[in-house]
């Protein structure tokens, strides 16, 4: 029997996604989506890419099919996913929160970066953070806690912080000088949601290029917790025309002197067990390699003369930096192959 | 045991979709992948979509481990098929041609429109056609000969001919007036192969729309074959700035007065069995719905002041209108579900 | 002296492009430039491509310095329109409107395309039609009556009907069959307005092609009107991922045996004076040779087989069919060469 | 009477761009293009937005024209113009050169980074820089040697070059730490040039991000001669789908404290007298906002916790930062304002 999986906040472009990836999972069963701003309205007439693929249609939030899931994706934004969690943890339900609510572990610094008062901190402590091939004792953990039938809160990583720190880890078991990292990345449009604004505008976007939230992106402290180093990311996330794809590209400047190659075979051998991350054996990756998958391509340059490491990841935002990496989590936790249900191959062109 | 496929022409972007769809086949195993042009050079080079999901390397055309194939996939252009299909066949080996030069039963026609002498005429009698929708007896005579151990050759329908004739055949069976059906539809540059010209490259897409061809195309004879319009097809493609999708509106006058809702009806009857056609109940088809799958959705509308039925159709060119349309091919003749191995549900964003 | 020009409604897409082509006008001065919704913003904030090139601010559209204008372009939506135009020309002020309010001489036509009661209907008679290149005789008038210093209303056609006519009209001449005449269109996002909504979201766009509204497209009647092909015909309009560019592509059945060639010399005279309009010598046209200039180019194809003429025209919607048109109407009404102010050579990439 | 100008390699992107400009320039006149390659092709054969807008054909570039001409740009790839211009020089005709061959002042790194030896090193020491907003006595001297019939041959500084440097180059005045400055930028695909790649087929470019010659691309030893830090600039481009269009996201670790107004200012001041460049007072540029215009706009912001500036420059890399700075130098040369026949006003979508 199927592990009966709910999607709170299904009407969103992850939600959109996490349908799409569940609608084939092998161990997974979609029993509810719900959306309090489209209910009764069906997922096909939302998202007509879903056209005979299934009857779904939202519900609401209160839905009583969600309390006979075994798993609830959150797919809503922050701030409502700390009133969600909460609830269907105490109800014996394991939540994957796709939002940023549970990610800091710090809830002042939460507080400061999105404007909020934390009002589920006592989760901060017991969630485990969703990104796999960083955090494995975290997924070893959440793995026991369900197996005794624990509600297991894991709060999984944001796009940016995902991309840049597969790129940025592996290189502090390098020398690295103690200094600021810079992480200069460039996103698909996808990352912004699927509010229609004057800035998601076709017209906006289309031919153009630009830098956002230059020094104030709230996933500079995500990014910074991710790789302990804090205060000291300077972060310039770009926005550029193309639907899905995140490409991340660090600096790090190494004390001693090595090769690119030494670099090269570090970050292979620390990803060997990791069939998400393909480590790129020359030049550097391409955002459309991955699309549609939950694959991150890491390539390498070092620039010799201020010995600097350049590490680039490209990821698919919605998939690996979503709901990709959510449904990797649960599948960890569930003690199912980490690759059930997700897509590996990605269009050629 | 799997059945063993091989692909020959396999650099190019049909093959490399055909790879990407039967890397995941349940009962196919790519066993060699050609390419003259490139010989031994890894598919990851050329397509690093496929990092770390395959070792396969392009052979020769003559590679024998052809030889050894159950059933082999042409992707090479016109003119090259009518060398490879015989050799092959005379092998015992069947062969699933994705190219132009067994779809028309009419080698003067070919000839005409292709301004080159088939030099392999006897089989354009023998040959199926492959769109299984429309031609379903085609598939089973297919499935039979295939299940007596017969070499069989399928010449897959081309890209603007499914969508179109998707769109358009249904109406056949009602009372349309004997006057010229117009094609108007629009393409993916995907469409124009991986070949880099002034054409396709990226500045002269981008931000333009043109039509190209009109009268002249030669998908123009393959759509009056199937419709049974000999002569009476204007068909004008143009190209966008997309990579995949195609959009085929066709306008056909009605002789006698019937309503759009019973247009309808009758379309979803008469593809109730077909799961990768969806006849939408409302609105008109989008593109992006369909790409990535091999699925063909299909819209109406009707001029009631001129009785003029139009229906729009919108598939993959790579997927429906190429690579994904062959492996259905070849799953029916195989006698396994059509369905299997091709992606139905699309990227929602 | 330079003439005083004033934009009701400078917000939206084609105020700013009035903007644009005004701020380098060699006989305009721009005075005022209304909208409701921003008044007191300055258009750099709004527009940050007039940084450094404007201090222009929106007023609200009662400005008292509308009142000084000798023309106010209307770039408000219908039905504003016909609630600005009556009382500026009250006040003596000649109109130029960009709106459908004025373009249909039947104002039972107007109320049922545009599902509202028709408002100042007595103007229906006296307002010209701007459309220069097919209608001169309004020119004409208009330019003398504005001498007379009269205060003059130009209803300026629409972008698909622009284009489309443009393609179109000149085969009137020509020996054609009295059937229905098909209109198969695809517009830029820019056509849908500066409004953020669900499907001008750029992920609804952005590698998708669409139908949409047709046979019950608002152009319908207004091309009926301008080919005087009253429900005869069948406009299918789509969209396309691009900003700007609109590519019409028109199918008229001829009557007598004629050659492309003759039909290519006739339409060449039939634009010779028209200096933005060029006929192509061979070959389709693109929209991006037109893009941000007034140019119409027209390029035809023949098909001998059914007597079929396909005349395809492109334009950039925003200027030859909206703005850039409504200049052009302007200059001849003021008696100053028509190409006043209006860019005329493209961006070659 | 106009000066007249010739263009060797106006065949190109950079060439086309040139023609365009050129042909509303109210000064200069061109009176010859060249392209080996198309020897008497005309320009709108190869450019259909020049249609009806100009007769000029591709002659020779050994068109005795061109000594006829009193300034000629080159356009030609780097190698060809070092060819070129000495003998143009000879003649005592002024040369304009847009690659990068005299950009650098030591043909030692110019041989390392283009691998090939430079055969005309004494015009390294005569030629003139072309950034004028940054050397200004550069352009005074040319303007003072054209005056006294010298034959001038001015080096126009590259498009990544001359966007990083916009944004880098004041704050050289502020107290900077003695550390290397990351320049990570963006351009759009005509910075690749006209030829056709794999690189620049529409389907490799479209829905993709990358990076690529990360540490050794050419630009490298240009913004270091620019900014006076000699293997101190780390430069990683990358390439979006967009066809114009360069976003320079700098890097500049300050020492002092000093508020984000205060260098902001700075930056105001520094450009106050330069008309082509906009300091943003408030957030980042867009590249959409200059597109077409020979405008840059740069926007700064300020990390505090490590005192990091971040300047982030935007242009359209084929006028500012090619074409439109080549006639931006020639009309200074020429002692004719600057701004003379170059486009200031971008469209605004």
């Amino acid at each position: 029997m199927k592990i009966k999986v709910g999607i709170v906040g299904a009407a969103g472009y992850t939600g959109a996604e996490l349908v799409r990836l569940l609608l084939d999972h092998p161990y997974f069963d979609i029993t509810c989506i719900t959306s309090d701003a489209s209910v009764g309205r069906s997922l096909v007439d939302m998202y007509p890419a879903f056209e005979g693929q299934t009857d779904l249609r939202f519900s609401e939030h209160t839905d009583p099919a969600l309390d006979a899931c075994d798993i609830v994706f959150l797919a809503v934004p922050h701030k409502a996913a700390m009133q969600h969690a909460p609830k269907l943890l105490e109800k014996g339900i394991s939540v994957i929160d796709l939002s940023a609510d549970f990610r800091l572990k710090d809830a002042t610094v939460y507080q400061t970066y999105y404007d909020h008062e934390h009002t589920a901190q006592e989760l901060l402590t017991t969630r485990f953070f969703g990104l796999p091939e960083l955090f494995p004792d975290d997924m070893e953990k959440a793995r026991k806690a369900y197996a005794q039938k624990q509600a297991v809160l894991i709060a999984c990583a944001g796009c940016y912080p995902t991309a840049s720190s597969l790129a940025a880890f592996p290189a502090r078991e390098l020398a690295c000088v103690d200094a600021p990292i810079i992480v200069d990345a460039i996103s698909g449009v996808t990352g912004a949601g699927k509010k229609a604004t004057e800035r998601t505008h076709y017209c906006s976007v289309d031919e153009n290029l630009e830098a956002y939230s230059v020094v104030s992106h709230r996933h500079t402290p995500e990014i910074e917790q991710i790789l302990g180093k804090p205060g000291q990311i300077i972060f310039s996330p770009h926005l550029a025309p193309l639907k899905r794809g995140l490409l991340s590209t660090v600096y790090i400047t190494l004390k001693s002197d090595i090769t690119l190659e030494e670099v090269r075979t570090h970050y292979q051998n620390f990803y060997a067990n990791s069939p998400f991350v393909q480590v790129l054996s020359e030049g550097l990756p391409k955002t459309a390699s991955v699309v549609g998958t939950n694959n991150a391509h890491v390539g390498l340059a070092y620039d010799q003369r201020t010995q600097t490491l350049i590490a680039v990841g490209a990821i698919d935002n919605l998939c690996k930096g979503a709901s990709g990496q959510a449904i990797q989590c649960a599948n960890i936790m569930c003690d199912l192959p980490q690759q059930s249900g997700l897509p590996h191959v990605s269009m050629s062109v």
